[in-house]
């Protein structure tokens, strides 16, 4: 399965590299998260008021808009606010399934290969939106926590459990075993996510856009599934599919 | 409604900048397209015996991956096509009622002060993918056809009418002289979207993420509805919000 290995976009060498998240909804939900150790706010002279409101506590620097160009992405739409903190830490397997004990009905998002900050930040944001229990997502093939990773989750980021696991195959096994009906999202599945039962535990498995999941990842997977799209079109991004999935499964 | 429109992003002075399509997806079906002038095809060689597999008459000239960057912005993600051709022409409203006459059921999609061209891209992806009607979006306040766009859009912009119309108000009125309810997507709305009545021609107009439908256009609508999301969740990304809507309106 080798050759469908990403290359190592998470590995420890970035981990060293500062955490910068840009942008007002993200800022201002990190600031108010207690598990956040803050290490430097700058923001611009407009946002000033808005922050002595929000965290009085935190100091922070003014700067001038064009400098936040110099610590930011060129095209990063940072609405003058860009704070510098520790990364969230990740979620073990067996808090979510901890999480999960006492409930009836509930969903987990398993992401495999899925690389792109963007959307992986729009998927937290979706798991917020339709209160997925948690995500999951492998450490070595996904990316570490971004700015653009964090502006595209709106801040959702502080309260949706992600955990970074080791081995898919296995965290899909430890799912099943926890009473999980894991289901693999595949464009060549029989049944569609709205004919399916949506009682019960269930957790999804999405594969990147390109190369869907690893043929061993869907192999463990207790069945699988699509959305049901036009054939016209060949697949959906994976924040798209992730969104309108959660969505279908949030339903009762 | 002054205070509410966005700056003039489509007016003429842009209409003379050229349209660069790049991406695999988005050339090839571009190529494809009777509608499309070329003008110039530019591909690194690995792309050669796709291309003369897939549009032998078309000339193109072999160009170095670093020479994208020079025609295209930085982050572009090109795959080794870049195409130069005409925009696709705006579709009439009278187009629009005209393919929805013998329907019994169709939707159609509005926007009103959307101006990311990447949401824009990925909306008429999805509009695609759940059979949609078209799209109608304001001239004046609406990004013409761009690369980022088409690319967001992964070919699918090639099929999908879209309609550029000068004011929403009246595009509105002639809906629903034609048979259509028109709904405002609006956070604030009682009914959610999987309880409406899924029967007849629908249109939804959906706002930016920040400032919404203006009220004009707001209260042109029949009736208004909103997404069932969390409440620990202000809102979702309009095209994030868009896909869900459009899946939900085609479901049987």
């Amino acid at each position: 399965m080798k050759k469908f290995h990403k290359p190592n976009t998470s590995s420890s060498d970035n981990k060293n590299q500062p955490l910068i998240i840009y942008g007002r909804h993200a800022v201002l939900s990190a600031l108010k998260n207690p598990k956040r150790k803050i290490q430097k706010l700058l923001i611009t002279a407009e946002n000033k008021a808005e922050i002595e409101k929000i965290a009085p506590h935190v100091p922070f620097s003014i700067i001038d808009k064009k400098d936040f160009n110099k610590i930011l992405p060129e095209d990063a739409v940072h609405q003058g606010f860009a704070l510098y903190c520790t990364r969230l830490e990740s979620y073990d397997i067996a808090d979510l399934v901890e999480m999960a004990k006492d409930k009836k009905r509930c969903c987990i998002l398993i992401l495999d290969q899925v690389t792109d900050p963007q959307n992986i930040g729009a998927i937290i944001r979706s798991c917020a939106a339709f209160d997925a229990l948690g995500l999951i997502v492998q450490d070595k093939n996904s990316p570490l926590e971004s700015g653009a990773m964090d502006k595209a989750a709106a801040g959702t980021i502080e309260f949706v459990p992600i955990a970074r696991v080791t081995n898919l195959s296995r965290t899909i096994e430890t799912l099943k075993e926890n009473g999980f009906w894991v289901m693999g999202m595949d464009g060549y599945a029989e049944t569609t996510i709205d004919k399916i039962n949506k009682d019960g535990k269930i957790a999804i498995v999405m594969g990147s856009e390109g190369k869907g999941m690893r043929r061993l990842v869907q192999e463990n997977c207790d069945s699988s599934v699509k959305l049901p799209i036009s054939p016209s079109v060949e697949s959906l991004n994976v924040s798209t599919a992730a969104a309108i999935t959660l969505y279908e499964l949030s339903k009762q």
